[in-house]
């Protein structure tokens, strides 16, 4: 018999009864029922009852185990009784009597208990990960984490697509964050980069006429921490291919992420259309880039109704230029209770508040402040139906802006009688984002949104350039290394009419792919550089690679990257990235178990040739 | 019709034949036949035929285009003349008559050529890689290395092992190399590491009770470079598994290595049985711990022969304890010019010389000195049968030991007339690294070695200690996490005889592999560390989180881990694993193409509160 097991803890079953058998696993309960021990021994594949009772010659041995001590038993397999057949176990048939036991590992006092629901602080859960990691949950999150990547391998490679892999240690690929250095020995104050992404060689590899490539790349930057992403390195599905315009692209990749979601997302829906709005639109319609469109809601422009009106606030704020109001549609959600609440959370957001209308049933009070009876009057008419009832205004906007205005408000939106809207103004950029926000939360606490859906569309003809409202300095709004659509002529107009083919996939309010058809002609490349302020010689520095393999025969060439820790977070439904990642950092960027990072031995800095400077410098 | 194409430059056969057509790729080779001009159009697919007529409206463009010149091409297909077909070609039956064309890059002079076998040196290939990359042995390499990595993948999950991905910035895992060093920004004077191997990680994982682990790994060492070696990152398979013991982890990753073999091999004999040779063994028969098994010369000792003998270097040195004699057999090497050869790479390899005998027709000058009879005579009496002729022993060692003396050797190494035998003498450990190259190169030159071949053989029971020479002092041989042989109770006696159980595989003079049954048990590792030398906060320092991890029901475990860049070398014969790397480093550890590493900016160093000190410190 072999030295551990000669089954896993989810392979007996009522045809094994009268085996002899060997299994090994952790015990993840220990019961003492009337002086019988039961045991459920649990490995990775499932768990198994096991049980020893005071006469056998093992008793003295299962007595000592405790909750994840890790064991091997020899035992008789046999059938439960009937009514003790557990149904919701592979294994319920069938109990093994334990013959004979060896502690392969015994466990401490633990800090986590692994069976159960008990909820931990994330630092004892990071500290202990291997405890953690042996909870049901995080393991069903890391398989499914696996068999994610493993189906993405699998469809890129039957689009066509090969992997290679990219330099690790490099120069720096620089993608608009901070990168990470690492100090060469051999050269001596000199540095290489972790990339940030493998955006330069990817595009050498199509130089080197590769065609089709795709890697599940690890990256690194050096960010502050944030819940949905990792503060030090992480993983993207990562293509390119030549030859290709856009929507080449968008056919290549949507059927791939479409057949993860499809695959993986135990039966939320997964649209099959995937919308292409620009990255105005997006802006306008959903307040973000990356917009939930699980949630039906869409803003739009009222300016129109609030210039002139009686709602000083609006109408004096758009006699300045550039300034808009927008409405954001608030179906069902036509009750003072719920406008107050949606105006608490401006409040909480920086606003003085968000002026809203709401359509609901005529009242008593509205009745009879207009005919100027007694609110009892008033009730009787309504209700022997002398006066009509039917749907009012209310909120203090509609009174200031009249009916008339309110009505074509109400008619623009598609509004009626139980909904709501609510009103931003200003300069577009400075309170999209309020908006965006906004509309999520109305979104959810109205039930708009589908929450067993899972929402695409392409953003795409993102600016090229954008422009430091206080300096009036022009830089690239995204990546530099893309395409301006129009090419060389549109880069002698305006710079920041400028679209680039450049896109991004919205997925349930998060951005999970992002991508460009390329800037392959060095001389577009340098204009585009040259209005962002970069001379030759600049562009030469800091892309010297990649701009010298253009003046070889590029050809057209153009992809994007997919987070991988994002989809797989949305695919198990967690909120936090470190619920997806075998050994995330803590929020410090700090690994509490490896003791990372942490102090260098004097002789690695010697060899370096570096020295740490006091705080003070 | 597509922007770029309407079909690959591998697609057109003769069913095209009056189709429209549309084609994107290099311009392999312009040539002009009699005022026509014929490109080799070639992308990653394959190569068409196109050609342009002086009539053609495109002519003028067509005469710019150079070699590698990235175009797009309209034209119409057609049939080649039955005597112009290209069989080699899987478009070889038709060309493609030019329309109209665009130039999608153009491209400098070239300061290497794709097409054609010429060689460059090493820094313009590295330089200008992405020219290089195009070559098609360059092509078929990383195809090679693509297809392999994904064969392993596939491979691995249909044994039953899921890809489960470790942190890349974290905390040292010493493996006997230098690790790469990265400075933190948000702790600063602190720092991670790149991980050597994912060691630790994986025994974490086995710990957390995922049973069957694997993933291509980036590893990363700080080393000086070698030829079969990056400097700085490369990758492993690297895998672990639960609840096994040695041979189970032989069953599982053999069928894997050998199907990779078989499958990308180009039809070599491929090992179907992996012999296991003890380490103490390979060193005796092979002089490594590596043995190119193709070749079939096993060494043997022969210290009793010269024992005593008249040959008194050996004699004298075997009365020194600890030394030993012994024999290189070299079959069919029996001749003063090969023998004189190897004794001259003896020279080379810095020893004196080697002794040698080899046998041959015995000599009419040996009948008569032996007779006391001139030559002349002595040629007579053997071509009249009065003295027989066979077999004699010549080279001066047999002179000096006598003829007893070196049959007796004869017969142990079971060598004939026309062969030869080396002999090395002294400390084993001194000269058996010169035995093995000795014997690797007897073979090769002998034509021993069967090039045709894959051979395999584990290599176990490395000794858990080594011991320093000339300090005395006792130190892990290999690698502090392996568990001796006999666990706790072998640690209590001669540490110098313990044996771990540890594990290499050998292919063709190559480590394949690499591997262990781990250590489980805290009390056993912090006793196996003792006796190194390394105290219980030492040890709680350095592997603080494996060996607390360790203290929370661990389970037996162990695996292995294989080099891929030397599998891909092997298999695309490559002798520099620069061959089989997309984006290598140079033997500098230098990046001439992207320019890294390079000096940082001050305000990294700042962020860093890193200084660079001068080289005189």
């Amino acid at each position: 018999m072999h030295a551990y097991r000669s089954h896993t803890c989810a392979d007996l079953t009522a045809a094994n009864v009268g085996d002899t058998v060997r299994l090994s696993g952790w015990v993840n309960r220990v019961r003492d029922h009337g002086g019988i021990l039961f045991i459920d021994l649990r490995d990775h594949y499932g768990i198994t009852q096991v049980l020893c009772d005071p006469d056998s010659a093992a008793f003295a041995d299962v007595e000592k185990v405790r909750s994840e001590w890790c064991i091997r038993i020899d035992g008789e397999v046999k059938a439960r009784d009937p009514e003790l057949v557990n149904p919701k176990l592979p294994t319920g048939e069938v109990e093994v009597f334990i013959r004979g036991i060896e502690v392969l590992g015994a466990a401490k006092e633990l800090p986590l208990m692994v069976f159960g629901d008990q909820e931990y602080p994330e630092e004892t859960r990071l500290k202990y990960r291997y405890l953690d990691l042996r909870r049901e949950a995080m393991q069903n999150n890391m398989k499914l984490r696996s068999d994610v990547v493993a189906a993405m391998r699998r469809r890129m490679w039957d689009s066509g697509f090969r992997e290679y892999q990219t330099p690790i240690i490099t120069a720096s690929s620089p993608e608009g964050a901070r990168d990470f250095l690492v100090p060469s020995r051999l050269h001596p104050g000199k540095f290489y980069a972790l990339p940030q992404a493998p955006q330069q060689f990817k595009q050498l590899i199509m130089v080197s006429g590769y065609d089709k490539y795709f890697q599940i790349a690890p990256c690194f930057r050096d960010e502050d921490p944030r819940a949905d992403r990792s503060p030090t390195d992480f993983y993207q599905l990562d293509m390119e291919m030549s030859f290709v315009e856009q929507q080449d692209v968008f056919d290549t990749i949507q059927p791939v992420i479409a057949g993860i979601f499809e695959e993986f997302g135990g039966g939320r829906k997964v649209d099959q259309t995937w919308e292409q709005i620009s990255y105005r639109d997006a802006a306008l319609w959903y307040g973000s880039d990356k917009p939930d469109l699980r949630n039906p809601i869409k803003m739009q422009v009222v300016s129109d109704h609030f210039r002139g009106s009686g709602f000083a606030i609006f109408a004096k704020l758009l006699e300045q230029e550039g300034t808009e109001v927008r409405a954001i549609p608030a179906p069902t959600g036509g009750s003072r209770k719920f406008c107050d609440r949606m105006n608490s959370f401006a409040q909480k957001e920086g606003l003085p508040g968000m002026g809203y209308i709401f359509w609901r049933e005529k009242t008593a009070d509205a009745v009879a402040q207009e005919l100027g009876i007694s609110v009892k009057e008033a009730q009787a008419k309504l209700k022997s139906g002398e006066v009509a009832g039917g749907m009012e205004a209310a909120g203090p906007l509609a009174k200031n802006i009249g009916p008339e205005r309110t009505e074509a408000i109400r008619q623009q939106l598609g509004l009626g009688l139980g909904d709501a809207a609510f009103f931003l103004g200003g300069k577009p950029k400075a309170f999209e984002p309020v908006a965006g926000r906004a509309r999520n939360v109305i979104g959810e606490e109205l039930g708009l949104t589908d929450l067993n859906r899972f929402a695409f569309a392409w953003i795409v003809d993102f600016p090229i350039y954008e422009q430091d409202e206080e300096t009036g300095k022009i830089d690239f709004e995204h990546n530099p290394f893309s395409m301006p659509q129009g090419g060389m002529e549109a880069l002698q107009g305006d710079p920041l009419k400028v679209l680039g083919y450049q896109y991004d996939l919205a997925c349930n309010g998060y951005e999970l792919v992002s991508g460009a058809i390329r800037n392959h002609r060095p001389e577009i490349m340098f204009k585009a550089f040259e209005i962002a302020g970069y001379g030759e010689d600049e562009v030469n520095k800091r892309f010297g690679g990649m701009v010298n393999a253009f003046q070889y025969g590029a050809p057209p060439h153009g992809g994007c990257a997919a987070g991988i820790d994002r989809i797989v977070m949305l695919l198990a439904d967690a909120s936090n990235i470190r619920e997806v990642i075998m050994f995330p950092m803590n929020q410090r960027a700090e690994d509490l178990m490896m003791d990372a990072p942490s102090e260098p031995q004097n002789e690695q800095l010697r060899e370096l040739r570096l020295r740490v400077l006091p705080p003070e410098n």
